[in-house]
């Protein structure tokens, strides 16, 4: 058995990372581990434009921790795909680095309200993201539907059409958390399509929300599913299918929006995500295939060049804290087998 | 439209009234609506004997209000059926006055880890109660299965070889949550298979839970379910089928206990039970059968005559209080079209 697992420097192709004092305290977990991380536009406000973009780059530049593990963590930007964006603003957003547009449904998630009820709507839109070269990345679930039919009903309804339009857009169809979305992601004749898988979606089912006690802190979008479904994402991660890549989707709320009449939904997982991988594909028999699921597939469906460097996972008990800040980590208080090797003052140590 | 709506006084055949303080807290709200109500035995330590019964039904009689409404209200008793269960102690029981056992699976909801994990094997306890006049109450879930299937495996699995083994023995299916429970209900050859109909299944579904932000306040067991099994629902409880009749499942807890990060399952209804009744069944244009079901089939089943006396509902708005004491009931500060005509120094006012 090994002792250690050596990893090329991870990227994260779905974080959440807000602003002021949340986005300090946050961004060191990510800037620890991930060389770079493809951070999500729904702030409030949001970012909209290159600009916007521009200036949400320099805030997270800023709140890096100034040298030591995580001072050369680079973020891609994202603008958000809303109803009033223009074949101008993305190429504005391009031209400004911006390297993905992100698409929510109206209403589907947090700060979603601004959200697109008509998303084929946009075909200008879609065709000059296409041109510019950016991903297309959608949160991929139709509101009004079922809470369990959600993702299926975008894959029937929304995703067909948009794949058979623009061939030559890229699509990353986000935290997939159906076995139908796996397949149908894997039956795609092109390889513009592609799919993130989070750390969460690998570990639970609906069972670990409602099944026991009432566990908000397992309680995200699109919401766990059934063993089924867990299993097939499982599988499509260790596959070594390269349309599959790790997008972790951690999302920090305080512990009293989450344990709330009216809970945020999210899981916080940076600094947890490398050891909970590396102890789900060790049960797959698969910790051969972990790095290019964290640090291969993604830059290569961005065009991207592997990150420099490296990162460790030592096999030694790790106790996750109970809290970061009063964001509580998936798995709080649990110990796991991995653990990162960060040098003690790192922050994920 | 009629602007009132009388109906004999209700019975509330599935009702959690914990002990100590919190008895005393939420009996009037009971005590001023219902005129009986069967006690769920699920206290800590649970109610046992036919010995532990009458000491609970005292602490019950003593909390009741002192005069006016509620004061003549009455409990049915219960004892929890459990491994260690014995005939003697089943004619014991009903010699004391107790109507009903009731079987929890071992780990299914609330204070159940003393359940029983082998259903079939107590059948000289449910042949003892099939001869002592006991009816035999089961929370309806096979606790390994996954969340949404454990209803439908417990029907599969236990309750057909249990109702065909003691035709003599009256069981409750206890708040169906499925199309497919009340399906096999109405398809029981005998008069001796009945189900309880919650408020909240009545109500809500899976979305109400996690569909939109985690809803800790409509998390309950049985999980509720798809629209078409609330519906299924629904239908059976208008339908005048006397084998569908309320049981509230009302149950308490302390706001900080459901708004947790181990939140508790239950949802606490009896003070809003028959205003919301009366818009559910209006909805359907069945307020002809609200009496049938919440004050006649019940009793019926049970071999009791009705409660003497009436209730009487207003349609007049109502605003439910956010919360009783620091216990949240459904529909906290939502206002209601109709109210119950009671004092306003009754409880329920």
């Amino acid at each position: 058995m090994a002792e250690s697992l050596t990893l090329r420097r991870p990227d994260d192709f779905h974080l959440h990372l807000r602003d002021g004092a949340l986005l300090g305290q946050v961004l060191p977990h990510t800037a620890a581990v991930f060389g770079r991380a493809l951070v999500m536009p729904n702030l409030d406000p949001p970012v909209l434009t290159g600009a916007d973009a521009e200036r949400y780059r320099k805030e997270i530049l800023g709140a890096r921790p100034s040298d030591g593990a995580g001072s050369d963590f680079e973020p891609l930007m994202t603008i958000k795909i809303v109803p009033s964006t223009t074949p101008a603003i993305i190429r504005d957003a391009a031209a400004a680095g911006v390297v993905a547009g992100k698409l929510y449904p109206e209403g589907v998630t947090t700060n979603s309200s601004d959200g697109v009820r008509d998303v084929l709507a946009l075909g200008e839109v879609f065709a000059a993201m296409a041109e510019a070269g950016l991903v297309l990345c959608l949160h991929g679930e139709t509101p009004d539907a079922f809470c369990l039919d959600r993702e299926e009903r975008f894959l029937f309804e929304v995703l067909p059409e948009l794949a058979r339009s623009f061939p030559e857009l890229r699509i990353v169809v986000e935290h997939v958390s159906t076995a139908a979305a796996v397949d149908w992601v894997q039956h795609q004749p092109g390889a513009n399509v592609a799919a993130t898988i989070t750390v969460h979606h690998l570990l639970l089912t609906l069972d670990d929300v409602v099944g026991g006690m009432l566990s908000p802190h397992h309680f995200c979008k699109p919401v766990a599913k059934r063993p089924a479904d867990r299993a097939a994402i499982v599988a499509a991660a260790v596959s070594g299918d390269p349309r599959f890549f790790l997008g972790t989707d951690s999302a920090p709320h305080p512990r009293e929006a989450k344990e709330s009449a009216q809970g945020c939904a999210g899981v916080f997982t940076a600094p947890v995500a490398l050891p909970l991988l590396a102890t789900v594909f060790e049960e797959q028999s698969a910790l051969d295939m972990l790095d290019a699921f964290c640090s291969g597939h993604g830059a290569a469906f961005y065009g991207l060049l592997p990150n420099p460097g490296t990162l460790r996972l030592l096999r030694e008990p790790w106790t996750v804290p109970v809290d970061y800040d009063g964001v509580v980590p998936l798995n709080a208080g649990s110990t796991l087998p991995w653990r990162v090797d960060i040098d003690e003052n790192g922050a994920s140590a």
